[in-house]
């Protein structure tokens, strides 16, 4: 089932590869590789996709796992010095003359590399991560997997937030959870930011302990089958103030209005404007500097973005993050993050815990 | 404390750009970024070194952050669009006239970002990461508070490793006690390899149940401090046969000549030689497919690097692994891995657990 994915794949690169012009193409990424062969080996490991049967060129410490995984339709080679030197006796057994990498991955030491070695390189761009943005029927399985095993964590983990429990204590039990529940890692580090805490974006979980009514942002995801999830979620501890249930309902509102623009042919960046002017308009445009979201996958973040920049546009099958929030120094911070797929004519949410700032109370 | 190590780094950088002829360095790894200005934000953020202070390039989710962290002497800019154009208006600021790059790092995408702000590029070597190839008194604390935490949650593990118990399980628990031990996350994937799984120097942990009588490969580390640990060691459960103990005797005498070699002033080739020859000696010169060591800090895997194809020499106060193994198709494998620290005039070990094959008992 998986082999029949990771073919269907190659076939619709070679379809690319011919619409460019591009009669070979090193890929480098790990998750490139993944995707196009299975193949799950971490370091050093190359694909040399072309007219023929696409070539994995990896070392020895991977030899017997690439037998393993290697999907039919795949010679895989174990390089005796370096990749260059593999790669250069692979792309002349297949009388290739170019080669096309990827600019977005390769850097120039590596080309410097391979061009000692006289291949000739072109660059261009990441057409296997092009082809990623659009998942299949084997990836959103994977991928609402790894959504399930972050929530159903979240659920069990639960009771222990409260007053006194340390922002550490509780993002290490989320983690544990969802490891048990089979993911191999979390997605990334867990953040865990309550009181003053929660007003920078990419916290780092502290010892603080958390303190009755405080808002406490969870943003965590889990893994399953090599695939991600992220999610987030801003709750109140007891009773919230004016003010807190005011922010959150700014983002709140933001983000519902992010997720109803999503569809088919949409700008990214016109996503991303229709939760900004919301927060806009409120008069807190400043005190929300990131973007909107993130496709995810193989990788946390991955194509497309959601930003104000982003020149991507939204197509069916697409996997992103919906995540405005809204940070204020010496108060604190709330974003709310859902997953979605785009779908014929809209987004289906593919996270579900409660969004509402008492949220913890319907779990 | 850790103010002051930055800053001293920060001259000996400016003494090698002083050098080398480089007045102007763009620093984009981030571990470079962190090792010279305590800055922990995890993404895009750019450092640019010069003959004035320096500027820390980051965006809107790191502003707290990088406010909360910087050290002494170093300015930070929030960039507004992108950071080619941040960093390009700092350049323009400084009257800096050329910008150096580390090759190993950037990207050809990056690269032209750049240039199409009109900045004027040199690509160079990883001067930052030569650097970090000698650890200070600061670092070596670091480091051996992440071998300690490895150490400890191995020993407290120990009494689940038993015939039956699943590789899964194992490796999950020792995360857990490392990061109880505040290991903010594993150095990497825990590896639990039993059997035949052995056989594969990078294997994956799997399903598979302990037997009695099987090999036990364990490599794992901590972190403290944002330093890894790195430490393997492979175990009998049980009594070893004739077999085992013979291959398990010849990685270890490997490792043992390895580790008298070390010595600063020695090529790293001839410390992976020593190694090496001893395994071929023995016929077994074809399972032993891997390096047989790498620097390790704030990357578990960076220079130098140990084998026969280095250029790297050893010197003083560089911390790296030392990792023969070798590795039979059908049967199993042995690798037993340590940390050295180079002396003055030899290695000082600085993992400890035992490293015989009945080393369980002893723990």
């Amino acid at each position: 089932m998986s082999v029949r994915s990771e073919h269907s794949r190659a076939i619709r690169l070679k379809q690319v590869m011919q619409q460019e012009g591009v009669s070979a193409l090193l890929v480098t990424k790990r998750e490139n590789v993944r995707y196009l062969t299975g193949f799950t080996g971490s370091a050093g490991s190359v694909l040399l996709a072309g007219r023929r049967k696409p070539s994995l060129i990896t070392d020895f410490r991977y030899k017997l796992q690439a037998a393993r995984e290697k999907t039919a339709g795949i010679t895989v080679h174990i390089q005796k010095k370096d990749f260059a030197a593999a790669l250069q006796e692979t792309a002349e057994a297949y009388s290739v003359d170019t080669v096309w990498f990827d600019e977005s991955s390769l850097t120039l030491e590596v080309l410097k590399r391979l061009k000692k070695e006289g291949l000739s390189l072109k660059g261009h761009r990441d057409l296997v991560g092009e082809l990623r943005q659009r998942k299949d029927v084997q990836e959103l399985k994977h991928i609402r997997e790894a959504v399930r095993r972050a929530e159903e964590s979240f659920r069990e983990m639960k009771k222990y937030i409260r007053p006194g429990a340390r922002e550490c204590d509780l993002a290490l039990m989320l983690e544990i959870l969802m490891r048990e529940k089979g993911a191999r890692k979390a997605a990334f580090d867990t953040i865990v930011a309550s009181g003053r805490n929660g007003a920078m974006p990419h916290a780092s979980t502290t010892n603080r302990r958390i303190g009755q009514g405080d808002l406490v942002t969870f943003d965590f995801g889990a893994e399953a089958g090599g695939y991600f999830s992220d999610i987030t979620r801003t709750y109140c501890i007891g009773r919230p103030t004016e003010r807190q249930r005011e922010i959150h309902g700014l983002v709140l509102a933001a983000q519902t209005a992010a997720i109803k623009n999503v569809r088919p042919g949409i700008a990214c960046k016109a996503v991303d404007a229709a939760a900004r002017n919301i927060i806009k308009r409120a008069g807190q445009g400043d005190r929300f500097g990131h973007g909107t979201g993130h496709g995810i996958g193989l990788m946390v973040h991955e194509a497309p973005s959601l930003s104000p920049l982003s020149k991507d546009t939204v197509a069916q099958d697409m996997v992103f993050t919906v995540e405005p929030g809204v940070y204020i120094p010496g108060w604190g911070g709330v974003r709310i993050e859902d997953m979605v797929l785009v779908s014929g004519n809209g987004a289906k949410v593919l996270t579900s815990l409660p969004r509402a700032l008492d949220g913890l109370k319907l779990l």
